[in-house]
């Protein structure tokens, strides 16, 4: 294995030269006001190491990479009834795009897309309050980056909810097709709090340990989720992580990631280590633009890619 | 790693008597003639070991298989400008759809699903006649499986001439969008003939020994492709290589895999095995059904997922 | 011209007498509960002649018909700078299609069809409290009927609310693309208000005699709209005016109709009358299926077609 | 009525002056020649004046405004069965769109979209060879016309031929849902054809006698359709003559119309007259820019509109 100290410096250095930075998610009011030169890179390697380069201490607004977490939970709520509600398959469509409910009849494709997270949120909120629900999703990401520090950005949540009326197309679109148990405005408030959870590059590789260790806690030795489970995780990451990108991520990068339009993306290497990279420049599928690139160019550097060993 | 001597028998004792088998595939005529009680198994490992059960010998019309292999010789031919004439994501749609055409202006979205592919007999037919270009897949199948044997079915390859109206309408609709360079009659000449090669699973495990290898061929130790080339090709069997059922076939098996409607899929575990199966009753998606079990249940007994190591 | 005071009657002896009488809409909870054996026909003619036959002095849910009025109400208050927010071709979907809205960027394809006559509120409440807009337009259609015992059926209204989540998905998505300018929940205040709207088959045809008279109201002398507009919403309705049965409508009957799922269709013979039907059950295309009958025995009876004269 | 002898004139040199013209059809490179400051117009009425302005002796390629023709010749041979394998709703989607036809497994929404013309085509085949066929639609025309010189431009309909690759999409992808009986070659061998006629407004106008007079033929008092049919095809060229400007059409102009790609547009105002234009620059639509335009004016000049009388 290369020098992953020597290598992940030399990363931020040329990531900062760029000029070519995509372009920071504006519909969202709150995040265009992120500053587009941000850079921040961490790996947490499977038997402890961790590393950083650029802003990397920095917390930024996670937005669908939420979805990882949220995804474990509900799974380990209801278990493998979630899929009678959500598919599993790629979408061929933008992140937001409501043409394929109408065709599935209020099924969103996969969790991954905006419906399906949607759906996933309501599932959480059986038997509570949208603040009990909230706060267990906070809960569980502290627990998992093992970092009481973490917390919801309220402005960006209330920016969401100001101005999220394709989210509230999506969810009264399902809730149409009976597909959310409960009222639209209720699962979006679920929705729009943990995708305004703020956290660094270096918590969420922390908090994504588990997910390049079979679904072990590394920290406790406790078992977050099934081996089976963590592996049908990752294998959705793959497919599904970056939208209508998730192709061209897996065929650039190699390796499973969930990204969000606040310019993060988490990245597993199974067995090896847990990446997260932050870059607010957006591409033209909604991934950040160096944050793809840096990654791409890391994991070919590790020879990182799932595809060879 | 299990037993695999042990396990392949086991496997093949358990599908044969299982009933429940999917449909044989009914719209070429002369596939719906094929025994839908067959089952064979082969896995060829990296260091040459090779295992068959069930009826391994059997040859079976590859049919989409082929694609992989034209897919590999295309991108040898052309390299990376073929990635302007076809994408590399999942297409959210059934094999055979003409919708995705519409909307990207004839552009294909991976070089899997028809259309996809019919753009590659199309880039190989520059400079040379259809029969030459059909030689030269039947020429390059059989240099990978060391077996001169393996040749087309014409009763296949006239059948699916006869009753290919879809993929006529394909070929015309991407002709009328500039993105076919020959006639379309000629391309589909060459595509019908590829997908009418017959091939046992012993014989398709061999010839995708080089795709578990980082694109050598250990039995002459040529470099077939480039190793990032060959990480790409297993990158877009995972995301495209079951139609619209590919993200469940990775959330379940957990392999790179590319299905045909005659029932075969090859399958790869990057740096150990390659595997072929064949099944001719189909599933709901268009793959072939005790198939994909069959290579869910292995791939979990050897844990050979992709997501774990 | 043969004797409507011979034909109605014998028109609603027929209708009465059918046993295929399609189905109650049921997904407005109060809307179910209407007997599905009422039928009701009248017809006024540009002379001044009422006549009526069966349950035609019964109120029931005007709904989509109601949207005639809008329109008419919008365009004197905008004129055609309304078509720059909602378009003048039929939908070729079923009346509430999101698709369609996704691929012309929230722009509604006519005023008829649910996201068109969204626009039409959201139009209409500009400098207003929804309870101004909403009195507004039930005291047109009180003046255009020349009766003040017209009102809204506030069970109906609240029904609506309650379970109308596709209307609130296709509002929030117009709202997304920037084609609504007041708060979703606002504007379907007023939309569910004006398709609660109760009115009798006599009413409803009184209602419509400015359209069969050139845009006068034949009671007062008033010109309700100019003869232009007037003939321009002929034409929406009959291009338009029964979702996607409009061509069917056109082809059957031959007369511009507006139909709402109340069972409800008001026709226009432009220059001889304005006609009323009412029977509850719905055709698969969401149009009332005996009233669609009758105006077409009506319309071929009378020589009323206007693709004949 | 207006001065018709006056009116024409007129209109024809506003129309010399105009500079914005649209765009001439470049998809057929045939039509691609035609010089784009041609204007003519042909006004025939009930009672026998024949009425002339510009270019009007001057054959064009009609195009699609043969459809109306083989429309009502395949009606006079199958009848109403023909709606089995024809819809009669507006499309929403453009002239040559394939995606309508996937989701509604091969049946065409209307006639006059190349797809359902494609398939009358198949319906005039039966029993017969192209050849026939073609001589029967010609023979067809010219009595309708009583011109025995209208023909077929033998170089249009090989350009047709030798470029059409989206219409043997729709003839190939129809054939794969059973939707045509003949080989997809020889349907469109009869297709080209009837589509490379040649006419001048003159003759198109004399042509389109019977649509006007309630299905007779004035010169002869031969019944050529009965009135209903009659009354049902002037309703489908309303709802369905120009595409998906149809609706637009309708609105602005209100009388029933075909348009063609070479710039021809046939108009009939029932029990007055049969019109005819010709302009080649075509509108985004496809329809012809200046024609339309022209039979806008003309319409509310004579006050013309079956929306008043």
């Amino acid at each position: 294995m290369p020098d992953l100290e020597k290598v992940l410096p030399e990363l931020a250095a040329e990531m900062a030269a760029r000029s070519d930075r995509g372009e920071v998610a504006s519909y969202i009011p709150q995040l265009r006001k992120v500053d587009p030169l941000k850079f921040g890179i961490a790996v947490v390697t499977n038997d402890g190491l961790i590393l950083t380069a650029g802003d990397a201490d920095e917390a930024f607004s996670i937005q669908s990479v939420s979805k990882v977490f949220t995804l474990t939970q509900a799974l380990g709520e209801v278990g493998d009834r979630l899929w009678k509600r959500v598919g599993r398959e790629p979408s061929g469509d933008p992140f937001n795009s409501i043409v394929q409910l109408e065709h599935e009849h209020g099924i969103p494709r996969n969790p991954f897309i905006n419906a399906g997270a949607i759906v996933i949120s309501d599932v959480m909120l059986a038997g509570h309050q949208p603040r009990e629900t909230i706060g267990e999703i906070v809960r569980f990401i502290r627990f998992l980056s093992d970092d009481e520090s973490i917390a919801i950005d309220p402005a960006v949540a209330a920016s969401e909810r100001a101005t999220g009326f394709r989210n509230f197309a999506l969810a009264n679109y399902m809730k149409s097709f009976g597909n959310l148990v409960h009222a639209p405005d209720l699962v979006l408030g679920v929705y729009f709090h943990h995708c305004a959870i703020a956290m660094s590059c270096r918590q969420l590789a922390l908090a994504g340990r588990f997910l390049a260790n079979n679904g072990y806690h590394p920290a406790t030795g406790h078992s977050v989720i099934s081996p089976q489970r963590n592996r049908r995780i990752l294998s959705l990451m793959l497919t599904c992580g970056h939208y209508d990108g998730s192709g061209d991520f897996a065929f650039r990068v190699g390796i499973p990631g969930k990204s969000g339009v606040g310019g993060g993306i988490l990245g597993i290497v199974p067995g090896v280590a847990s990446l997260a990279v932050w870059s607010p420049g957006l591409n033209e599928n909604g991934n950040s633009k160096l944050g793809s690139i840096a990654l791409e160019m890391l994991a070919r550097e590790m020879n990182w890619s799932i595809f060879s060993r």
